[in-house]
């Protein structure tokens, strides 16, 4: 493979020397982006075009065209993992992702196979290993998952939902077999992404969206405890060098230090803590990564370039830190928006990394 | 007026001793009692609901009939006040409230006027008066009122968002306009809640269902500080007895200390912290409110009542806790649940409250 020519983002996960703060943007590669309309367009549905590994790599490589980004990342879905179950994965107009086949009692749960990744989501392995070789070496290419308990919501309730009810139904009142089903899944997100390390991804994210809707005590029973199993499991170094694991669990701000507890290298941070009060609750046990609200971007590059400073300064001197938004950004945000964050993360983040 | 029968709530938001924990659940008067849609389907619209004062009492008693609830909270929606002011609010099928003329610039904001809550609000007084006659003594009545940052993201988004777009970039970019608004706003909540009390409540609410999607930075300049200003602007007396003050940010379990220093009386929690580590934070300067999660009412009268037992044991001996879900029934929820978990409370705290 090439050499990495801008390593930087791997090196603040770690918690190395760089020269600048890296930065890159959750779902950069998205819908505000009027060339990922296009290829969209062309694709056919969502689903298609994550399903098709040319088309995958094209939108993963529009930012990075576009803006002098750190990292690279994987386009795909978090539901890959329950559709390569069985559960006929569709999107509705208007309604976000559903399953044709919910998974609501033991028989189901029992009836779930692990997917074999090169051969059931063999079209997310090929996808990273075109997105690598089409990108040079020019930056890390970050491969990701679902958590099992995010998954797992999707799974049980059969679609997004604001309540959560069936999901902690079965939680609450049959928690066997909601651990059931997370054990499996916990095993089939460390072997999905195993292989995308094989195929080629140099970091690793884990996105736990809905973590934060339960209580502490629910959080470390039924997400933590899966993304802690997931962590032991990974393959932690390939071609020679290390490949850092983020995790990402929004709304849990209040759980830092349990998160760190788990061997990850760093902690991906929404919007609602100061990333200075975050650093000092962690320590040096793990890298952070955030933390900008991203409804930042609809205010102009001056309030845009304000925010960034403070965090800049909120988080201080020294390496470990990946500028990020606090959740992925919003489709109708104005690509010269973004393009005002980046800018201003690399112009004025120097100084915090003198010697 | 009757004597107060059942005064553990007020005794428990002061930190005097009681007998049993208090219990009362937010949106108690609602949609999973088939008494509420009976009314509500007499009434016509929610606000003619709303604006009814026989038919918001008939609703506001129906739990107390049904369950033995400790408090009664007027029936009433949050968004009153900027219906006074002239917005234009109205409720589409399945889209939530919404305004006819949102405040999106310096010439709206400028023209609104501050509510006299008697002369434009007298159905909401109205109301107050008849369900404290009604009541005759049974449990106190709260009063409540959306914070000033919840009004003001309705009122400049036009409704219900999932992104702040035209709020946070009002915020952002015109900060001048923003806090023209909210101080409007504080004016409006204090003299509205003000003469909630004068009209007969014996607790009051504060509402801020949306502080939690700030950043720490941003929740202190604009939402807690216009709290702060209401809290410091409130009758905290009446009929010889003390009115207590319950705040609540919902996410903003971060900021608990922060919110103490108000000079509230009492904090209401979300369910993704532990309530006895709130109560180790905040110490003896105000009470807790909260925090078993709502889906929890989704599983078993058993699973119910080992949740209601770990937050009552989290919380332990003493005075000082109200107990509540930490965020609004659902209106899916079997009513025998409801009874459930208050029955739990009931039979289950005498045991924290021996001298």
């Amino acid at each position: 493979m090439t050499a990495l020519k801008n390593d930087r983002f791997l090196r603040a996960l770690l918690r190395q020397p760089v020269d600048v703060t890296p930065v890159w943007m959750m779902r950069q590669a998205g819908r505000y982006l009027p060339e990922y309309r296009a290829t969209r367009a062309r694709a056919g549905s969502f689903m298609d075009l994550c399903k098709n590994p040319e088309l995958a790599c094209e939108v993963t490589l529009q930012p990075l065209d576009r803006f002098p980004l750190d990292a690279a990342i994987l386009f795909s879905d978090i539901l890959t993992i329950p559709d390569a179950m069985g559960l006929g994965l569709y999107f509705s107009e208007g309604e976000g992702p559903r399953f044709e086949r919910p998974v609501r009692d033991k028989a189901a749960i029992d009836a779930l196979g692990v997917p074999d990744p090169e051969q059931d989501l063999g079209y997310v392995m090929d996808a990273v290993r075109t997105i690598r070789r089409e990108l040079q070496g020019r930056v890390p290419l970050i491969g990701f998952s679902g958590s099992p308990w995010t998954l797992a919501t999707y799974m049980v309730e059969g679609g997004t939902t604001k309540t959560f009810a069936r999901a902690k139904g079965m939680m609450f009142d049959r928690p066997e077999l909601m651990h059931a089903l997370l054990g499996k899944l916990a095993e089939a997100v460390t072997g999905y992404l195993n292989a995308q390390v094989a195929a080629g991804a140099q970091a690793l994210m884990i996105f736990d969206t809905w973590g934060g809707t339960l209580t502490p005590h629910d959080y470390r029973e039924f997400s933590l405890a899966y993304m802690q199993r997931i962590v032991a499991g990974l393959t932690r170094s390939a071609q020679g060098r290390q490949v850092p694991v983020i995790l990402f669990t929004k709304g849990g701000g209040q759980w830092l230090e349990l998160m760190a507890d788990t061997g990850c290298d760093a902690l991906g941070l929404d919007w609602t803590l100061e990333i200075g009060d975050a650093r000092r609750r962690v320590g040096d046990r793990v890298a952070l990564q955030g933390n900008l609200d991203p409804c930042t971007l609809y205010a102009s590059p001056e309030a845009i370039r304000r925010s960034v400073a403070r965090i800049l300064a909120s988080y201080g001197d020294g390496s470990g830190h990946v500028f990020n938004l606090g959740h992925g950004i919003h489709p109708e945000i104005p690509p010269e928006h973004a393009a005002a964050m980046i800018e201003a993360v690399h112009e004025l983040s120097p100084p915090y990394h003198v010697e």
